[in-house]
């Protein structure tokens, strides 16, 4: 099937009314009065973001959801992506079939559809890699975009969900024990959409988590000016989490600094506090106040203890 | 340097101001009332439409060109774009120094700036390949985008600049000559940045030569539900590519499918077609008549005598 034939067949139903069913060279987004459109972009790599192996239908959710998970964050609800694929021979036709078929399934999810894209060759050796490039947009009312800028002394701060399972798949993949209990989490991550007007309402600050709590915790307090302390043993583990990692000490190496998580990390004013975890329980969404803004600058994570953990600059813990 | 450093370093310098000097997970764009924001993708990869030895100041001009080029054929001026970079260890401190001023030099040309972006791993092997990814942005007023479905019979076709300089030296490059006088066209195309406000004022419809002349006219047929005659004795080409292929079949092969020109293709209403050539003659643009919209489908090019040539699928000539 020609490239041509591909987009027409496969990626033209996905299409936005303003995409002109990728059948020119540019897409046109009308003006929403008084809004902001919100971007953002990630890109996915086949060997550094997914294995080889991955199946192309739940690939082409991950590439979605990892972007969707960042304009959650930012309090926006997506509308539109624009799909960057650099492909291999091993993307046939069936390939793009069920790839397109994971895009579908996860437009009807949260509501998005394509504006248009590019799709080229990743490489003439045989040993290129995948590379998938989107960009996600989204409308907030005017000013509304919730920025890492913007924790003040005082605020809470919440996680949703609980974190650690992709890093903790990773974990057990690459000694090769691979727990299937946790393999969802990597492959398909569910960033929490229900928590996106609550993130709107009341979050001063807020980002996803794509490179590690700690990590993701400290590009807010630079961005606010703030110091953040974080409680570890507050932090929530999944089940699958426990069982698969009984050792505290590597489960909250994960859980701190594991990344992949696509929660969101939000500051909260303390007298907003309970409304907001209140909303996100109604939508599904679990809250969990894991620590505190005040005056200063880093983030320091206190253990079950009250100790200091000690994190080097990546975020990773030492011990 | 870390990834950090890297962004605060070269590229937060380059920012849009609704781009938050790169230090959030998004960005926001105003509305622009009365206004459509028109959006293109153009991804590049090493060994693909690059060479490994490519210049880093150069081809960030080229990552940005190509997508310039687009937004030049939709009669939008360029305003805004996302980077998204898949680097190897070959990317190092100097290169990306290199790299962010050529995307300083062309920020300054052209007039826009940067939103946003993400940096990755191209791979963990070290054949991996750099891979650019570029999405750029530009306003028309509502409605005025110039799609490529929008040819009538009887339009003129004109054609920017001069065809097959880029697909020359490649050709030349392949064969050991590589004539320097084709390369710059290679390394860093010029759209006609100076056409834009022309095309949107009478093209009726307009596409970039990125593919090849035939295969782009096509494209523009297509959409259209139209026929379009090219004349082959009437494409222009430059003095470089006459010296470098004094055979006109060999030179004509790279004219009508070479590719990577990134000049603009128009069909233009006859009764429009002298003030539009006279307007970009008057910014420095030149325009060529090659050609005429008709009933029917497809693309048919006539030699200098007249003849029908022979093109397969491609778009590429067989003599």
């Amino acid at each position: 099937m020609t490239e041509f034939d591909r987009i027409e067949q496969f990626f033209a139903p996905l299409a936005a009314p303003f995409g002109f069913a990728l059948r020119d060279d540019a897409a046109a987004l009308p003006t929403k009065p008084g809004h902001d459109l919100i971007l953002s972009k990630d890109m996915l790599v086949e060997g550094v973001h997914f294995l080889k192996s991955a199946e192309p239908f739940s690939l082409a959710q991950k590439a979605l959801r990892v972007n969707i998970s960042d304009l959650i964050a930012k309090g926006a609800v997506p509308s539109f992506y624009m799909l960057g694929l650099a492909t291999t021979p091993a993307q046939t036709d069936d390939w793009f079939r069920a790839f397109s078929n994971g895009l579908a399934a996860d437009q009807k999810t949260y509501g998005l559809s394509l504006l248009g894209g590019d799709s080229v060759r990743a490489g003439t050796d045989p040993t290129a890699n995948l590379v998938i490039s989107v960009t996600v947009f989204g409308y907030v009312r005017t000013g509304q975009m919730v920025r890492r800028a913007g924790a003040r002394p005082g605020d809470h701060v919440f996680v949703t969900g609980t974190l650690g399972d992709a890093a903790g798949w990773l974990a057990t993949y690459q000694v090769g024990t691979s727990d299937p209990a946790l393999q969802p989490a990597y492959d398909r991550p569910n960033p929490p959409v229900g928590a996106v007007d609550a993130i709107r309402r009341y979050a001063r600050a807020s980002a996803d988590i794509s490179d590690g709590l700690v990590a993701d915790a400290d590009h807010i307090a630079r961005a606010s000016g703030v110091h953040i302390d974080l409680y570890a043993d507050q932090v929530p583990a999944s089940k699958a989490l426990v069982a698969a990692f009984p050792d505290v000490r590597q489960r909250l190496a994960l859980m701190l600094s594991g990344g992949d998580d696509y929660q969101s990390l939000c500051t909260v004013a303390a007298d907003k506090a309970a409304i907001f975890s209140q909303i996100l329980d109604d939508h599904g969404v679990s809250a969990t106040h894991i620590g505190q803004v005040s005056d200063g600058s880093g983030v320091t994570v206190f253990d079950q203890n009250s100790d200091i953990m000690q994190l080097d600059r990546s975020g990773f813990t030492h011990f």
